[in-house]
């Protein structure tokens, strides 16, 4: 196999540094960095493989990514522009003010910075928070709503799965004051991947396959999210009922949103509208229905807006590719933002089908 | 291979045909039937595939079912003490008066007789009936609801598989009065069988695996069917939104069931209450999640029911294999009622997981 | 839920101990030990689960199986007829001498006595061999081949899963003596279930699904099994190349067979011949191809044989479940053989198709 | 939906038509081409759905590709550089003729030209061939073999997917003549992709999930094609046994291959040596196992080459993508050859994983 042709170094590329790149989101971001033309990957830590190449971890990158694993101690991270964890929750809040106060850009996948109201963070996520302040510094880096805040940003809470789906669904109709507030439904699905790469009875192919549950119906550690960016769009309290569900997907989340409509609209058009500038939301004509698979492996979300039997319930379907939009690839688009690229660079992968 | 030990025939087994024995439900009757102890397999027609034997067809029956396909006017079904419609739609509904003239029960798993209001029907399956007096006569064949009707009938209407895993998860509530009937939501998710064995594009495996979507959002044939039951089981009128989904699963339907509580009450002995004679209705331990692999190949319906956050939404998860309690399984509960034998007859097997 | 009708315990039923039961195979034998007439389970052990109620693991048997794990110092296994033990390698050894010793059959699900090379059984299992000397009483439980053996026997040593399915598949050439025993190749897949109820991350549903790979070409545990099986059945050293290969299926092994024929044969003719008798073996018509899930949940092992274009190779296709025949379900056919009931006694499930 | 941005179209792009865009070949070819910075997509014929835009039929190429399926007859295809046909196996002969006289050049994905042997092909394929002079002037468009003769081609017969697999992981061997020609065996299996996306009972979800099969082992048409490039390579007759599998992937190849070694050799340095120019072939570290998921997606073959306990029989295992490296993808490669460009242009997505 001859080697891939190496990007040119002369120019200044973003020197990016990845935390944790063991589990899905980890090589995902790897895909998607190393097709990237504005980067170089300059460390990947981690502590339990440290030495091993990447490419023997993940034979898909051979020839693509030259990397070996580092502890975090030796990696270089220090002088990265931006460095990204892909960490289980509660890494990133013990690392991130060291890197800020060394100048360097921090995104964070898990959810150490996502919820402003520490309270309720260290209930669902069960520990104590390492710096509060940093979470009130801390963008939500959802950028078809945060575009403005994530440019002038020196640490991005990277949105979680659901979260992204569902916040996208419902904020044409947030923004507009045209549903109740009071009883919103999220009826969600996702992929196993969604679970990570942790070796776990009940995502085990002979479990997950041919197999689907609901589960977290008591309560997810992503309703209080979704609730936190809701009530920001509508600048009201929004109460929501949030159910996920595991479905034989590797990749993929659908949301089923459902709203009480306190107006007539035309809710065709309200989405289009909304959405008509942004390159990763795409509203799909009236009566349509997005598959997971159609937006697989690439960074968009796609919309379907229905009325049935034009009562006063709206339903919307929404499609991400869960370590895609849902993870990895948002986290790129904001590092886009962030640096002022095109947002869309590195990012134009079209959705493989089938 | 040894043949299988024929069943003793010295006693009185119930004779049985099958109008269309081509698709999933067909090959499902075969397996349950074939295995029951009081019936005696006399007749399957298959128009196209006359004279092939139906374990050339379907290898899984090789030693265990002998006999052929038949056409339409050559199989015994006159003779016969029931006779299944394992047919499309529009089938059943001119075949069955000859039937029931010479004094055989027909028991359809389509949908000819399941809705009382010709007007709807004609308008969801798109065709004249042909025969409203019967639809009138027909009793729908939910034993949970309907034993003693079942008992005393001459025509079975089997239910849909969606209508099934809905009307079992509402009932308790709505019989009770416990919730606001104008709000109802039901998000449903079956697996690709419940599509048949017709060849489409959609139902390929290389459309369906690793892929879910919505479908059918705008109005979906078992609506007014559950819409109906639920409107019998209120004593009002029901508003239902439904949503169903495909999942790649090759059985099982996960019903995800949403309503408004309109009293305290608890729910859990509720359901427990109301479900504790019944052999095929699995009532779980609060806080559980049915999965669908834990009814699969088997007739029974897993409920659990849920209040999440104590707030005045009720969460009903209910699970069935679609070809078994959703159609095939079901119509053989049926047919014990009918026949005065043990319900459970024939249908005991154990769910195979994984 | 009514309950299950419980057996009539007046009769003299098989009591029927488990050593551990919350692997798959474990469960596999619940459900078919669950359903046998002639068995009344008794105890079932799990160190690690002890005091929790079996359903409550595995809620495909609520309401089918009431025991509750317990430890094995607790558990009644003396007073049983027989004990399976379903166990990682290397446990069954440590414990079999003395049930044997209060006269209890043992049937080891594991590989602990199926290998009469005690040299070779250490090499390849890692450890050394507490008993060789019931290594030397056990008998191979391939009841096609042995079955007088079995019908006399203390010790059962159960066969592996690839095993089953490639010594029946070559049986009929063997013993006739028609093929090269230099040159064999058993090209087999497997389904995860294969792999245990283990958490692995090569066993996830995101690394398994969609993804098709061989694995230990270079050395296989199976293959000096399957070695010492051919050779007894040749009566002469026998030369195989054993591949196996992981297919997402749950359950399911096709083993693809190769051998150069010496003589010119009847296959077809052969296979039916040698086949005639058993109830478990299915010779499908000449040109067929069985499928894995033509036997799924069942204990049934079809065969097809092919000889392309007419040449020296013989091509013999061979499927069975490998939780059933590979596992479980011969686990049980054994156990019948043991104790003098009819061969196929509570083993007579109908393939579960689709 | 924010457009993408449009490529430059101030250079000369290749003009490019497809003939038959709407199987899985043909939208991968768009997937692959509308990312081709080199390439102009001019056409796309469709007789069925001339009028509908290619993103109806397929919405994950929404907002990249613009075009509408055309009548092969009002199709600017004349005006194109190249013209790929995605169609049935004998459209191409019928139309290739007018288009080489046009000065275009023409890459049939379909098995027209693959074929030298005229009587061969009309015996596999069931149809008189329309023009045996272009076959005979045809390049079969393995480029790792044929480079050279491809580059100076009007008309390529891009290969067949089982044959691509295949070839490439016999070619170092018999090239260097280490082998037994007489007695080569390959096991390959496939995913459900390969049959296409028409509408057939086989395909279906609920009959190729969670099942694997042998199919045609009495003979399968990439057989002789397989057979002819095994012969051209090795200078002498091959024989082959070929069984081909369908195995529940979308997309892959999984070859496994068994020779008997003639000569004592260092396999591991040979494909090595062999494959150290080829961009999309690689050579995975001796004792490795490649899966097909690692190259999903992408226009790589990864090889590993053993010898089970040192004895003379090799087994070598070759995994490709079926829709790129076994049909769209290879035929982007060989486009990118006739026109003098990078090899790899267009073709170096990173596989997707998981």
């Amino acid at each position: 196999m001859a080697k891939h042709m190496e990007k040119h170094m002369e120019k200044n590329m973003i020197k990016v540094g990845i935390v944790g790149g063991t589990g899905y989101t980890g090589v995902e971001l790897l895909r998607l960095l190393a097709q990237h033309p504005e980067v170089e990957l300059t460390a990947i830590t981690s502590r339990k493989e440290a030495g091993m190449p990447v490419a023997e971890m993940f034979p898909s990158l051979r020839g693509r990514v030259d990397l070996a694993f580092s502890t975090p101690d030796d990696a270089p991270l220090r002088q990265c522009d931006v460095v990204f964890f892909a960490t289980p929750n509660g890494v990133a809040m013990g690392q991130t003010r060291a890197l800020l106060d060394a100048g360097v850009k921090v995104i964070d996948l898990a959810a150490d910075f996502r919820i402003q109201d520490i309270g309720v963070w260290s209930k669902w996520y069960g520990m104590e928070h390492a710096c509060p302040d940093l979470v009130a510094e801390a963008v939500y880096g959802l950028p078809e709503i945060n575009r403005a805040a994530v440019k002038g940003a020196r640490l991005i809470a990277n949105p979680g799965c659901y979260p992204t789906a569902v916040q996208l669904g419902f904020l044409p109709l947030l923004e507009a004051g045209l549903i109740d507030t009071n009883s919103l439904i999220a009826d969600c699905k996702s992929g196993v991947s969604g679970a990570g790469r942790k070796a776990e009875v009940g995502a085990l192919f002979a479990e997950a396959a041919d197999n689907f549950k609901a589960y977290a119906v008591a309560g997810h550690r992503h309703q209080p999210e979704i609730r936190q960016g809701l009530t920001h769009m509508a600048g009201q309290d929004c109460n929501l009922t949030f159910v996920p569900h595991l479905t034989p997907l590797i990749r993929g989340i659908h949301a089923t949103l459902y709203a009480k409509l306190t107006q007539d609209v035309d809710l065709q058009a309200l989405f289009e509208k909304r959405y008509a500038g942004e390159y990763f939301v795409d509203v799909l004509p009236a009566g349509a229905h997005p598959e997971t698979r159609s937006v697989r492996a690439s960074n968009i979300c796609r919309i379907a807006v229905h009325r049935p039997q034009g009562g006063d319930t709206v339903v919307i379907l929404s499609v991400i590719d869960n370590l895609v939009k849902g993870a990895a690839g948002q986290a790129v688009q904001n590092m886009n933002v962030l640096f002022g690229l095109e947002e869309s660079l590195g990012l134009t992968q079209i959705p493989v089908m089938p």
